[in-house]
């Protein structure tokens, strides 16, 4: 397979204007990742790669991460089966973020059991309390994470 | 105004499974932001905020960024005229991501002076050549930025 190089970044027209995959990695040598769904447009989940899933992602159609709390790749879905097939990948203007439109397996991606990690929405507007009272959106699981990840650690840190 | 107050994190229970509001702010004080547009789905832009912008967006409804280069409040669209209105505010399982649904004063939510930031797609599958050509998405400008920037320096950064 031919190797995949990045292009160097030389100046903000190239970056915003050109043709040319000038991606920036972040102090941590990542990109932030938006990934939603290619028929409703929900956002699924945000994630992050380092240069090595970035190529890999591209190579494959499928998404690859990097793990932070792991700190390692990680081929979303390998473990719980919601791989998800890419269908169309973009950058933005500098090339600081990547948006993946994905189609799901199974319809999952959040670890927690729901379609979109995205399932609780903050109240707009005036307070009328000074503690915020999230609404879950999506009323039931789609899968129970227990029978998918068995004893695999919960990725989520505090 | 009542001032709002973000519960502490004292569990994976609460963070994933409660209706506590309590985001994770990275080691520079920031939580990403994902921003689509309400009615097309469309990812239009991510950004970041801290604790001050976070805040204040939810208590005005309109989008407020921490601008990274400018390192000070960004209230997006103060200078353009592209006001980000919020239909719905939404947060992850660990709480270290937004997600915004807006409507925008004008449509366009990109510098660069394209709808979305987004206006550029990454070819998908085993390359023939080491070089990724980019393909522009969108084929027109929504508005001329030297029109309604003016001198104000780019934000792009190499």
């Amino acid at each position: 397979m031919v190797k995949i190089i990045f292009k160097k970044r030389k100046s903000v027209k190239q970056v915003e204007e050109s043709t040319d995959l000038a991606p920036k990695f972040d102090e941590n040598g990542l990109i932030p990742v938006v990934t939603t769904d290619h028929s409703s447009g929900e956002v699924l989940m945000q994630g992050y790669m380092n240069e090595e899933a970035f190529k890999k992602t591209i190579e494959i159609g499928e998404a690859i991460y990097y793990s932070r709390s792991r700190k390692t790749l990680w081929h979303k879905g390998k473990t719980s089966g919601l791989v998800q097939i890419i269908k169309e990948m973009r950058i933005d203007d500098d090339q600081d973020c990547v948006w993946l439109k994905v189609d799901v397996n199974g319809g999952a991606s959040c670890h927690v059991g729901y379609r979109s990690c995205f399932y609780r929405s903050i109240p707009i507007g005036p307070q009328s309390d000074t503690d915020i009272i999230l609404k879950f959106e999506e009323k039931e699981k789609v899968f129970d994470p227990k029978k998918v990840y068995g004893n695999t650690p919960n990725p989520t840190k505090l």
